[in-house]
């Protein structure tokens, strides 16, 4: 099944993510150095090795409170109901899966906290990408949120005019809270399946994409945490933060697919659970003020905004 | 559909459970004080009430931390894929649920969360009563597991000499993070679709059961409140116990089925989270010294234990 080659780029490019990201996030912490943990995946019924992979951790930073980027490549025998999700067929499989996923909370509620993930399958004979990345802010600045999304517009336009109105879009749909009709935070791009239909051979055209975001992540979000960290804050904008920090909780266990393929495929639990905030408040029917910072983000986080031609 | 005199007896027997079971709160935290928050709950197409309830919450007390209780009497069509789950007919239905519902979080560790919950269902021709108590304790003092364990089995045993045995298996099943392999706590009973299969004259048998149920609960927990209050702790218990709590949360949103329920069924968010916890920890990789109070409750959650015969 496997198409060793793109399997192995893929892999390595990820890897390489990795690691020049959490260089550049020690660079701009100043304190913070993240941990290494690197760990193997095996089978349930034989103990054979299917896989693995390395979890990185910055923990109580001057800068980020936690930071985790976990790459991973594992692979082996998918079980019938979740191949029967991802390709309409409903018997075991062989699958490999390599991804990059990553995760930063900041101390300061001034500075957002920002997700990205890019990731490659292969199931049975068909092989695709995934990824995006999202920002998630506390306190509000229209300009960061202009600069994440032109520097992804700047991405998806090189490989085609309408990715990122699409991948916008998805992104908008894809992370947003039914249940309290908000958005998780101010979007960026998620895109699925990118390969999935046109065959193998175009599956390299995927590839450059996914890595000039890979090469983008770090010009993204570093900018921003750089004008931010500078900010004045209070125990009161820390206390909205972990508020909001709740809700971060409830999308990834009630809603995130990456949360739920780890926990059905048998992944690191600590690897999965690293994107959740290290301390989070849930208070029963908190409120603010009429035109308040906080009531202003919740406005923001009600409907889906161009940030880039600020409508 | 609706056989009126049972349904309204329940409502009733849970409205007077919440009265009496905060005043009981109240006078054993000796500081905190429940609001009432009513509310309807309305279609969401046409606007019309559809039931509604009473959610107290006491936040900040001496003693607890944080106690929801949640009184509700809720009705109109369900979904097919929720009647489909309940009753096994994909088609809309029209339904009736009250139930109660109580989670307590203690300041300090030394106590144990509760939980209970009773409810009654009816969906088209079927009607039954679930319910249970269970509790989480963050340092065990295996005296009050064993005092839990045997008030509940003193009111299972007037009713059926196999509900307790029986209960408590069930929930021990449904209490647990099958990805920490871990149960949520040291258990209680739990049961469901008592009356389902029976017919509607058999309901009056298990009202009679869930009412024993109801008339215990402050038995089963306030001795354990009271008994632990004046044992000190400093912040390393304080912080095991908010690293516990997101176990709880991870439950609560990933597991259980009367927040997905809600959730569903378009209740109230306010009142289905304010089983939450009000702080929260999520550490990397914790451990904790083999021999350590920690450890030893953890081991405890690996296998469920004969709580009243000390096996």
């Amino acid at each position: 099944m496997v198409e060793t080659d793109i399997n192995q780029r893929a892999a390595k490019l990820f890897r390489d993510t990795q690691k020049n990201y959490c260089t550049a996030l020690e660079k701009i912490d100043g304190r913070g150095t993240f941990i290494t943990d690197s760990w193997d995946r095996t089978n349930l019924n034989n103990g054979a090795k299917e896989g693995g992979g390395i979890t990185r951790i910055m923990s109580d930073g001057k800068t980020f409170e936690r930071a985790g980027v976990n790459f991973s490549e594992v692979y082996g025998i998918m079980e019938p109901f979740l191949v029967e999700k991802l390709i309409g067929v409903r018997s075991p499989h062989e699958f490999f899966a390599t991804g990059i996923s990553l995760v930063v909370h900041p101390l300061s509620p001034m500075i957002p906290t920002t997700h990205a993930n890019c990731r490659f399958l292969q199931i049975g004979d068909f092989s695709w990408f995934g990824g995006g990345a999202d920002l998630t802010p506390y306190y509000l600045f229209e300009e960061d949120a202009c600069h994440f999304h032109t520097e992804l517009k700047a991405v998806c336009d090189k490989f085609d005019p309408f990715y990122y109105e699409k991948f916008k879009k998805w992104c908008d749909e894809y992370f947003f809270l039914p249940h309290r009709k908000e958005a998780r935070g101010i979007g960026g791009i998620f895109f699925d399946y990118l390969g999935k239909e046109d065959g193998v051979d175009s599956l390299n055209k995927y590839f450059l994409f996914v890595e000039a975001l890979c090469e983008k992540l770090s010009e993204l979000y570093l900018p921003v945490v750089k004008k931010r960290q500078q900010e004045p804050w209070s125990t009161k904008e820390k206390d909205f933060q972990l508020l909001r920090r709740g809700r971060y909780v409830e999308f990834n266990l009630l809603h995130d697919r990456g949360t739920h393929f780890g926990l059905q495929t048998n992944g690191r639990i600590e690897s999965i659970f690293m994107s959740l905030p290290p301390i989070v408040k849930w208070e029963y029917n908190s409120s603010f003020e009429d035109g308040s910072l906080e009531s202003k983000l919740i406005d923001v986080l009600k409907q889906p905004r161009d940030w880039i031609n600020k409508k």
